[in-house]
């Protein structure tokens, strides 16, 4: 399980670091707070970060579930596929967003395996109980 | 506990397709990214999507915090029903958002549950420790 | 555990509580849903909320991964520092948003804490199950 929990704390960080990037692009962009909108520099560290944030509260969940029922070490390797492409993601999202699909792709693919992987898990496990 | 995930990993696709359903809100009402406002029927979903997330936060801790202390398919069955009621409170918000009130109490009321079995199983627990 | 648990339940109810005064800045300064802008009073309650569920995502995994490592007395404690930091957050940004630093660092600072923890705990642990 240690794999998996490292992974999350992976992941964490990146998101606290896109946070930071927006503080960063509020003031580089002069978006004053409370204002989330006024300019698009600004606005597309925004979206990479609210985008990781939904990402996030999918991919938390599958991730420790599917670690109870499979090998943590695929597991956290699935995991760290989802973190490496976030960073694509944020790469393209803030330099030419038209071609952020990669990244996200790489998010959402590893996410919906985790989910998988957990449905089966569940239900092999609940058939195993009651035969 | 099987139940309890099984319902975890229910909401995070439900989530997901709500995330699917604001990017097709996006083209439809040509909202481009960005930008997340300039339509009313794309700011409906998108807040749909919002509000689902602010309640996730919360419905996911003390959906596994309860199941510790009572019943996984009470608990599983209490999750459940704030499922039902995010989809009840999504097909209201996109028709007729004075109407989302149901389902939105259909999510909110469930929670409280959750928190308050949780608050209850601690207490206990800690009181029989020191018993 | 107990104690640890005790402190997300309430994170929780906290982050609740902010949804209200949410929806209460709302109905106060006439913004209409779905809209999230037009007054600075219900603009900053709204990035108190979407503040504390940014913090939150980072906060809930690390406060439980930390403390499969360390006393769970001690996690619960600096758990607790994130809850009162938000509370000072929440007074000075909806009074005077240029000093919300202080209560920002007393959430930032707790979660940095629990994410050195957590990995240092998790090293230790990998490192122990090779020697």
């Amino acid at each position: 399980m240690q794999y998996v929990e490292l992974v999350a704390v992976l992941a964490v960080l990146q998101f606290l670091f896109f946070g930071v990037m927006t503080g960063k692009a509020r003031e580089k962009y002069g978006v004053k707070a409370p204002s989330v909108a006024g300019h698009e520099g600004f606005e597309r560290m925004y979206r990479v970060q609210m985008n990781t944030l939904e990402m996030l509260i999918v991919f938390m969940p599958v991730l420790f579930i599917a670690a109870n029922y499979w090998s943590s070490v695929v597991v956290a390797g699935i995991g760290l596929v989802f973190v490496i492409g976030r960073f694509m993601y944020w790469r393209a999202y803030v330099t030419e967003p038209s071609k952020r699909g990669t990244g996200f792709m790489l998010t959402l693919i590893p996410s919906l395996v985790l989910i998988v992987l957990s449905v089966v898990g569940i239900v092999m496990s609940i058939l195993e109980g009651q035969a």
